[in-house]
């Protein structure tokens, strides 16, 4: 019998799919990424996901019987027990997809998924910026916000599997009316990249920038570290705000690590003035936020890393 | 040899000392209390703490050689695993006390300690509002307001022992500026027993209300339920902050359950306000208040099931 050597670990987002083959450590030795663009439906994703795996392994010579287990994320609300994604955004539209099972009986080898945010903070956990770290949280900033709780070395997922989901948070300056369904939540408002965008366009006029109506929220901070006013001024609310959030999970968690992730929240600039307002508050705890080590590969590495630890896998290190 | 039938719990407050005497299932069977006031110093409040288990004992017609273990619990910040009190509030003016050890030799018994929220989370989760629940969060509003967090059966101390510190939360409505040393926090300054009575004093008029200007958080409370205006405006801004802490840690643990003590936590109208607000807010999760089941014996409670589970003790149920 073929003794398994490899893993894949699979990173389904909303406009791309990513399958990495690694060796049992968790190494990378092959990866390849495909569209998802118009493959909504799970049986589709799953068979795109077979063919990616057929083909990592035939390029290093290697058949499925080489592979110990799959790791998978989707961005959404997922049962990791279970191995159910409860419900994914709009983007994908999935509702109680048993994704767990659906791989497992394509691929027949032991699977294992969880959210895409938890998996990054699982993968820095193991690979990146939480390196041997007990306990810290996971920001992830795109457009939307998110977090992965790290507590005593394990995943926290919390007992209805939402536990991180920050994007809601509400602090001082962010809206007190409840967002209506599909809207940004009161942090994500002021923090998120949608958010972000949609202010700068509400405030801009031509008499406070000269910069462009339609920016990105990285292009923003830009602006701001470049001396635009305006900018600034986007970037000092949504580091004020973030800092707000980052100090009261802080008071109840007490870790005192934050790992800042996704598009926006790996920009130098945020991390910088979050810190800065961090520094006021702090009292006894003085969380240190440091940016993603694995920037866009956190969510792959953290699928590779759940391979590691699918139950009944031999070399679990 | 003795076989140990018994365990003794005591609670260490600013003002009073209770210790209790319970059977190994935690049934009180005799309890004493006594003035701390004008006792401060550790050496002699472990003195009282050990003539009052006498007497309890003698009373029963028993001895410390029947006594298993003591749990024991002080306000302030414990370091429980190595059973120190790091800082307690002015009121005790505590510092890096070694209770667990001191108590240990004065009483020849294992002793554990920790501090009085987190006792009190405890007492409710084996004893009170929370038993049968994996998870969920007392809240302790006195004074000054703290949480104990209970998550999968167990205490979560957090990596520097201060989880739960909520009383500096910042949530819409709260301070922005970071309180002087001394000062209560962001949460506790609309929440907290102190709080409230300075802001009764501070709204205060004789064309706004027929009550007097003193009164304390309950009696503002009773004033808002029995019609009275500003009392009103008080208790709802009371609710609404507290609703939004709750709704903040509801996000990031996904505790379903949350128990309110301490002698304003206590007190219906908060609790009922708190629930209606939460409503407007609750997504996927709808956290339910419940008041304290063990009211003031939450921490001696929460004692007494320290002294049960501390290591080897036989009897651990």
């Amino acid at each position: 019998m073929t003794q398994p050597t490899h893993l894949i670990g699979v990173d389904i987002g909303g406009t791309n799919l990513r399958v990495a083959l690694a060796n049992v450590k968790g190494e990378i030795v092959a990866r390849v990424a495909t569209t998802t663009t118009n493959v909504r439906e799970p049986r589709s994703v799953i068979e795109k996901i077979r063919e990616c795996a057929q083909r990592l392994l035939e390029d290093a010579r290697l058949s499925l019987e080489h592979v110990a287990a799959i790791g998978a994320g989707a961005p959404g609300l997922t049962d990791a027990e279970n191995g159910v994604v409860i419900a994914t955004s709009y983007l994908m539209g999935w509702r109680d997809v048993p994704l767990k099972a659906m791989l497992e009986d394509a691929l027949g080898v032991p699977a294992s998924v969880d959210n895409d945010v938890n998996l990054a903070a699982l993968g820095e956990s193991r690979f990146g910026a939480g390196r041997g770290l007990k306990d810290f949280v996971f920001i992830s900033i795109g457009t939307g916000v998110g977090a992965g709780i790290i507590l005593n070395g394990e995943l926290f997922q919390g007992p209805a599997w939402t536990a991180g989901e920050i994007g809601y948070m509400l602090v001082p300056g962010t809206s007190e009316v409840p967002p209506a369904l599909g809207e940004p939540g009161g942090l994500e408002g002021l923090v998120g990249g949608e958010g972000l965008r949609s202010r700068w366009q509400s405030q801009w006029s031509r008499e406070k920038t000269q910069l462009p109506r339609e920016l990105t929220a990285t292009q923003i901070f830009d602006a701001a570290v470049a001396g635009d006013d305006l900018a600034i001024g986007i970037l000092d609310l949504a580091a004020r705000t973030l800092a707000y959030a980052i100090f009261d999970i802080t008071l109840i968690l007490n870790t005192p690590l934050f790992v800042l992730g996704g598009s926006v929240g790996l920009h130098a600039a945020l991390r910088d003035r979050t810190q800065a307002v961090l520094e006021m508050h702090a009292r006894r705890l003085r969380p240190k936020l440091v940016l993603s080590a694995l920037g866009g590969d956190a969510q792959l590495m953290g699928a590779i890393r759940l391979a590691q630890i699918v139950p009944h896998v031999s070399e679990e290190p």
